[in-house]
């Protein structure tokens, strides 16, 4: 089915390292925030670098006939990589746009879920870059639990917030910063979805 | 244009079924909450049940390569009907997050709108699986109606919202639980959409 | 590659001359707000007769066999042009639901970069139904610059907004003015991204 390793499958790899590296950094600094505006522009500086492959698989797409892939599916894909590096960046800015500098329990349990997803998704795009498309299977599951839980973290989270913060502005960041997280994860369960339907069309 | 009943629109019609039990159990109860936990718990029942049928369909599609209507229609057509399950569901759910017990006018005239909004779309998914298309224009039209009347009902609830509640914390439970069951009834009209274009394409 | 001028092209200078007229009238009265309700008014009347538009492409669409571009292009364009004017319809619409009549320097900001979006979207479209679509190239990158931009802006406003207001309920309704006036000119970058892909497959 695949020709040799090329600039998409290249291109992707580098997308998911990136992701990697740019939510290990996150989780490492979201919870001993000193310089909100320096974490705000390092996540940045991922995101921008993550558009720029964005930008070499559209080109490239275009001007190639012959794709390892169906073109419709690396489209996707990309752009569901893309969605998930722009909602973690999002996050980023607001503790700079917020100024928030304080510890919290579930803004670091949110962290932790998306960095654990980010390597399941690192883990299904080289098998899919090996070629190895039913054993996408594992990892794919692996993010779809991790999405389940992060949506039980949501509940929980604001349930504790609207129970203990009395002050409406503070509440109103923590709930953007809460919501952000989890939607960041049903990106990461949107990766999933493609690499599933990439699955089922190619076995 | 189609073969006998199939497994696809058997799950169809169930998942109308069920979309039309759960707006019925939201409509009837969210008026009188006395348990929200319990509350909440059925409806994310429904909208498990509803991801089932979602799931059989998309493993169906997968393996099958006659579709009694295209398989992008069909796609289309599941993926918004679990959007109006998913949607009032997370409505559900932001009454036990926020502890919302006392009965609020504008959210029973969402519910009666939404309720609605169901029997249309069974209406019209019933027209679909008999082969009835150009009857579906009815209940297409009706959808249509509700949603305006629901983007009508956002306005003046919001702007009493507003013009009303003094408490911050209230006004940012109300406004997103508004916003919320008109959003629900947007999803109601993608599912009109699809099958107006099914109608268009096939008549 | 194209034949003459066809309903399509002229619907869609319609949509691009409309997108112009309610971009222009919500940035000339958006800083001297007396009547808030003839403001959403006049605005929605924009949006409705762009609701027409719409319709008219799609109902052609559904009968006509060969268009001057491809039909998921005309379709894809013809949602981003409504999504643009959507979005700034509902802006407008919160200045009446928040009964908001005093000037803001960030929100007229705003409008003046949504201006200028929709200059660029007018002159696109009117290239691409003069057939000269590498000459598509120059406003599309002024649109993506105006985008960055109003993404600037968004964080400089929104940090002012945190940073200055002390009641929580003005902070909201600020808050949710600003998110959708940039949220507008992501739907403008949406148009140029679609045109983007059309130059690409075309040249």
């Amino acid at each position: 089915m695949f020709k040799k390793k090329d600039i998409f499958f290249r291109t992707l790899e580098e997308m998911a390292d990136t992701l990697v590296v740019a939510c290990e950094y996150f989780g490492e600094n979201v919870s001993k925030l000193q310089d909100v505006s320096a974490f705000a522009k390092q996540m940045k500086n991922y995101e921008t670098q993550c558009d720029k492959y964005t930008h070499t698989i559209l080109t490239e797409l275009n001007k190639t006939f012959i794709t390892p892939i169906e073109r419709e599916d690396i489209m996707a894909l990309t752009k569901s990589l893309d969605d998930v590096l722009d909602g973690i960046e999002a996050c980023a800015s607001r503790f700079e746009m917020y100024q928030i500098k304080e510890h919290d329990e579930y803004i670091s349990l949110f962290a932790d879920n998306i960095v654990r997803c980010s390597h399941q998704i690192k883990k299904a795009i080289y098998l899919l870059t090996q070629k190895k498309l039913l054993a996408m299977r594992e990892p794919n599951i692996a993010i779809n639990e991790l999405e389940n839980q992060a949506d039980d973290l949501l509940r929980v989270s604001i349930t504790s917030l609207f129970s203990n913060v009395t002050d409406p502005i503070e509440l109103i960041k923590r709930k953007e910063i809460y919501e952000r997280l989890e939607q960041t994860t049903d990106y990461c369960e949107d990766v999933a979805n493609t690499l599933e339907s990439i699955i089922m069309r190619n076995s």
